[in-house]
């Protein structure tokens, strides 16, 4: 049972995080805290916080906290963490739902000093199209992986506390280390929003733009779909995990390069043998996710 | 009202195609022909097709029809257009359905001679995922487009009898030429398609494929849909379109290097504004799609 919880950010994240803990009977008070009143404001009257707190009272607002979750956009994370350092209790532990971990961490020990002992990296991996306090679901993460990345200098219980919570919201715990988890955010969700946008941004820009998005049908509204995602959001990410980015990048270049050198040689049954390879590969996984969902 | 149409290839395609004409009422007999005598079979039973035809009896079975749909697979084209060409009467008009357009009129003019005059191509853009006679639907191409791709030698009575059977499939008709329509494939359909399952097949050579595959989400599910598509068909797609496919590709590529400097050299701005006009472009896409589905 947490006594007192302080979410920055009461958004889809943070709000959805608020409202599985009321749902599951686990918390007594939750403090919203950000920059805009009207989404704290709306927030209280959906039930999802019972207290505000501004910039000039954070040190109040969380100094009986058990855990403060960082849900504000990642931009944010090093001046909360700032803000927060010294009126951090020995008995309050941290934890953040950033897209990315190494960069939140180094800001974090940066912020922190001595504390960062208090600071436990996750990363939900649920979301919506819709965002803000009214975009909320108590069930929200029911089911869906959460992603801790423990820090050499968290103890056993701050680890716990941080799974329990997750827990308690539905998710299924699992456990990375910063670089993993930053390399396989890279490759399978970072990299492919980049792919996306690369390709609507250069149809865009072609003179007969027009023409090309008139015959553009399921496969380009399926392939583009990421393409619609908040541009500030995806510049925080793709600088955030630039390093393990750009090993992707560089590593999807080189198989472009090879792809079309097949090509090229008019090479069918390395086409086929490529394409099949990876609908064998798409397939299974499809059953997989299925299997999982059902 | 067409008294015979003769189809090659009874599967989702043509199969679609004659319930459609049926559907509408403007034909009296339909012949299927094709290599899959249970294929064919399958599609009388199910109303498809009026009558059987084999390679033997190629020359009765099409010397009456006012039109003949090429719909097999794109590889046996050729061989077809082959077949049909010395039996081929003055008042009877060819189509096909293939997704490219050039490699297919090169094969006609060498199979047809001058007889050129009567092979009038199309692409309708229209599927789905099942195939085969039981896949087929009356409705498959209702307010989907149909391309049309004139040649110089065809007469406009030729071009609007096409015109006529596809508009009576409920299907929107288009005329683009031959390299208009390649361009505009390769673009908006051939290389997604091959984006997609070049980072599935590279996501599955990694020895930690399956860690990462673990990871994946709703994101990369969308945008990898169209790697779980036919090699084969794929295959084929790819070097039927060969040249038009390596311009978009060497377009791509030279946009992912402009990206990767962004993303090396940590140019926020740059990002942002290259993922914006994305997004914008695809918002805006997805809105016409949306207004035109309704």
């Amino acid at each position: 049972m947490f006594k007192k919880i302080a979410i920055f950010g009461v958004g889809l994240i943070g709000g959805s995080f608020a409202l599985a803990l009321k749902k599951a009977q686990v918390v007594q008070h939750v403090v919203g805290i950000g920059r805009s009143s009207s989404s704290l404001l709306r927030a209280q009257q959906l039930g999802i916080i019972d207290s505000i707190a501004t910039s000039t009272s954070i040190s109040v607002a969380i100094q009986d906290a058990d855990l403060i979750l960082l849900a504000a956009p990642v931009a944010q994370t090093a001046n909360i963490l700032a803000a927060i350092a010294p009126h951090l209790q020995p008995h309050t532990i941290v934890t953040d739902a950033g897209s990315t971990k190494n960069d939140v961490i180094a800001a974090a020990r940066l912020a922190l000093g001595e504390k960062i002992t208090q600071f436990v990296p996750a990363h939900p991996i649920a979301g919506r199209e819709m965002h803000g306090p009214e975009a909320a679901l108590a069930d929200l993460y029911q089911g869906k992986k959460t992603v801790i990345t423990p820090l050499p200098e968290n103890s056993p219980q701050s680890i716990e506390t941080v799974s329990a919570a997750w827990g308690h919201c539905g998710a299924i715990i699992h456990q990375l280390t910063p670089e993993q988890h930053d390399g396989v955010f890279a490759a399978v969700s970072h990299l492919p929003h980049l792919l996306a946008y690369a390709l609507v941004d250069e149809i865009a820009n072609k003179p007969h733009a027009d023409v090309l998005f008139q015959y553009a049908a399921s496969g380009f509204r399926d392939f583009t779909r990421i393409a619609g995602s908040s541009p500030e959001m995806w510049r925080d990410i793709s600088l955030a995990n630039q390093a393990a980015l750009l090993v992707e990048l560089d590593a999807y270049m080189a198989q472009l390069a090879t792809l079309r050198t097949l090509l090229a040689n008019g090479d069918g049954p390395g086409l086929q043998a490529l394409y099949a390879n990876a609908q064998q590969a798409r397939q299974a996984w499809g059953r997989a996710i299925e299997a999982v969902e059902k």
